[in-house]
């Protein structure tokens, strides 16, 4: 019997020991042994839950215990998170979670202290929810050098845009339902702001480069200025407005950005709607593959955390193949402005502004989308050379979009 | 140094060498040791190559060298490539393969040779090309029950389903362009007919249910029966016409199948187009995942192939994960007409023959694509339901697409 520990019995947590109860039979098969949980430390009891007995309320009584070969953390937040795994994995024993936050910010140090323990650090479910995506960037791409990510990251948002491009609703309404269905929080700031996506990003660029790169201080845009104009421009060039986490290296740098951008129909993002998540890797022998599913939810998030669990306890000797990551110095960060792509203008002027703004960007596409205002997209070039190029027109854009081509 | 063979110096052959030699840094970080290939087998001789001197033509060269631990099978076809397999296997080799004809026939024995002398046989690239699937099945998914897996399974049909809708054509003159920019063969039958997608579809049943059933002998419908009036109804309904291999489980029997589908907008495998794979799996705690890329080429493939070398060789013991197939016997097996779905008809006849055809079906869509031709999508029901159904009207059907949904 293989003994495991919950940290944090809310939404995952609780859903992990539904997913390990549900498939008992089948994850016993597959890791040679069951797998039980002995322990659930949280600070509340849980009296009625049939394993309301497991409760601890010290992470101590788990450290202590040798049997205790895995912990699943699934607390949120940094602290104190980061310290019980800090502590867990010290103590020998792997570690497996869904919590970004930390993965994010910590990761490196994390994984290093896993590797002098001869552990496991896994995080299968910090991005994408369900989604297999860390895994097969780890083994399936594992040939593959990652020409870049670019990924719907957030459910919220998504489901937030696909509303608003369906019905031609404003943010704030379309918000107020996403709160009402529970899609949305209380306090949206983390989402609607790209907070969360941009967590998100980073940990699939330290992936892809190695490099961890601050969350906080990655170039995010979130969605709450995306308006009636912007859906329209979209619906005009046949495409969507998604906010995408991307990363890529831009001359040795890693660039990794949270944005709105404006992704035409060709490109398979431009089809994930709704909560689901999508993520997009561009790979150089592979090319282009996307990984598309539910990015939240309890089962879903729970399958992959189980996931994660059953890879450990199945596999005795995968250390070798933990990643290994830095911390980013300020000459490893590429400017979100060095990003080389198509970017959409919405310009307030004339017919003969809109030639000229057309010259100007070298854009191919440029329409209006009523009377005194038009959409110019230029050819693919950095933030700075178009910036340049338009400023030379002496017009002025009410809002610029990357395109994801 | 890890020593390798490759057998079959074709396109996917040698797209392994290439992948190995492009990425031979990252690879040897990944595997601890440098990988090499010591020997090609192939009928011809490859003077000019870089790899030339390592050509030999007696599998038995390979098989009597210890050095040799993992062999990459890629000749296609049954013979020699199975008789091979079963000697590599029992000479103490891991075998990897992209080899869908062997894999779809052979499967469940080879997958026993291999666990009986201790040995993996690795089939990534058999299915999707290049796409994560067979993998992510076995660890991401291994605490789920799946519900069913739904798949665009071969890229020529897929490029001329998307031709005959985009521009209208008629299927003879896209199959003649596909045959000019290479993406079908002289002789098209193995994908146009499905037999392609069949192999992979039974190779896909027997991950998610662990019965090999007869590629040979399921329900195999291909493309070449598709008019102009499918696809007038399929955009009528604002969807697309795919060709699907689908598996799932109806009484507890498997239920594998090819047929062209009718796919609404809201289904993610409407949007895969082109060349382009992809894979939708259903499963009971993950959910809906697609897997979307290039389901064929040369770099594709081999970076799956190479994936299965990396995972082989930076694991010494992994059998116990290996994959336990049996045969299907007559009683394993669900017939297609089993198949619960809604149905959609195109029927002749005249608006009253239409409500008629309605109210028997159960549909709640029905709508004239010309004068005295009007299709009829059921209620979900089997198939020998709603053809009961049908023919109590006096109806007879132009055609029945089932309907993904």
């Amino acid at each position: 019997m293989l003994q495991i520990a919950i940290l944090g019995f809310g939404v995952v947590g609780s859903g992990t020991a539904e997913v390990l109860q549900e498939n008992r039979a089948r994850i016993a098969k597959h890791c040679g042994e069951e797998v039980n949980v002995k322990y659930i430390l949280d600070l509340r009891d849980f009296p009625d839950h049939p394993l309301g007995d497991r409760v601890v309320h010290d992470i101590n009584v788990i450290l202590a215990d040798p049997e205790v070969v895995l912990v699943a953390e699934m607390m949120g937040g940094s602290h104190p998170a980061y310290e019980f795994t800090v502590a867990a994995l010290r103590a020998g024993k792997s570690v497996v979670t869904s919590n970004k936050e930390v993965v994010s910010t910590f990761g490196d140090e994390l994984l290093e202290i896993a590797r002098e323990h001869h552990v496991s650090y896994y995080f299968e479910a910090s991005v994408g929810g369900g989604i297999p995506i860390i895994r097969p960037l780890q083994t399936d791409l594992a040939s593959n050098e990652i020409l870049g990510i670019s990924g719907i990251l957030n459910g919220t948002t998504n489901f937030i845009l696909t509303k608003m491009k369906n019905e031609g609703a404003d943010f704030a309404t379309v918000l107020k339902e996403a709160q009402a269905r529970g899609y949305a929080e209380a306090d949206p700031t983390a989402d609607v702001e790209g907070i969360d996506a941009a967590r998100k990003i980073v940990i699939l660029a330290a992936l892809a480069y190695g490099v961890l790169l601050d969350p906080k201080s990655i170039s995010t845009t979130g969605i709450t200025g995306i308006t009636a104009d912007h859906t329209a421009v979209a619906d005009k060039l046949g495409g969507a407005i998604k906010l995408i986490g991307h990363t890529e290296r831009v001359d040795g740098r890693v660039l990794a950005m949270v944005s709105p951008f404006l992704i035409p129909a060709g490109n398979p993002v431009c089809h994930v709607d709704g909560v689901f998540n999508g993520i997009l890797v561009d790979a150089n022998m592979l090319g282009r593959a996307l990984f598309y599913g539910a990015g939240a939810g309890k089962l879903p998030t729970a399958s992959a955390v189980v996931a994660d669990i059953l890879d450990i306890l199945s596999h005795k000797e995968s250390e070798r193949l933990a990643p290994v990551w830095r911390r980013a110095k300020a000459e490893d960060v590429a400017d979100a402005d060095a990003l080389v792509c198509r970017r959409c203008y919405l310009i307030e002027g004339c017919p003969r502004c809109a030639e000229k703004a057309k010259a100007a960007l070298g854009g191919e596409i440029c329409a209006f989308i009523r009377e005194g205002a038009f959409f110019v997209v230029s050819r693919p070039m950095s933030g700075g050379e178009a910036r340049e190029a338009l400023s030379a027109t002496g017009l002025e854009a009410v809002f610029c979009l990357p395109v994801l081509d």
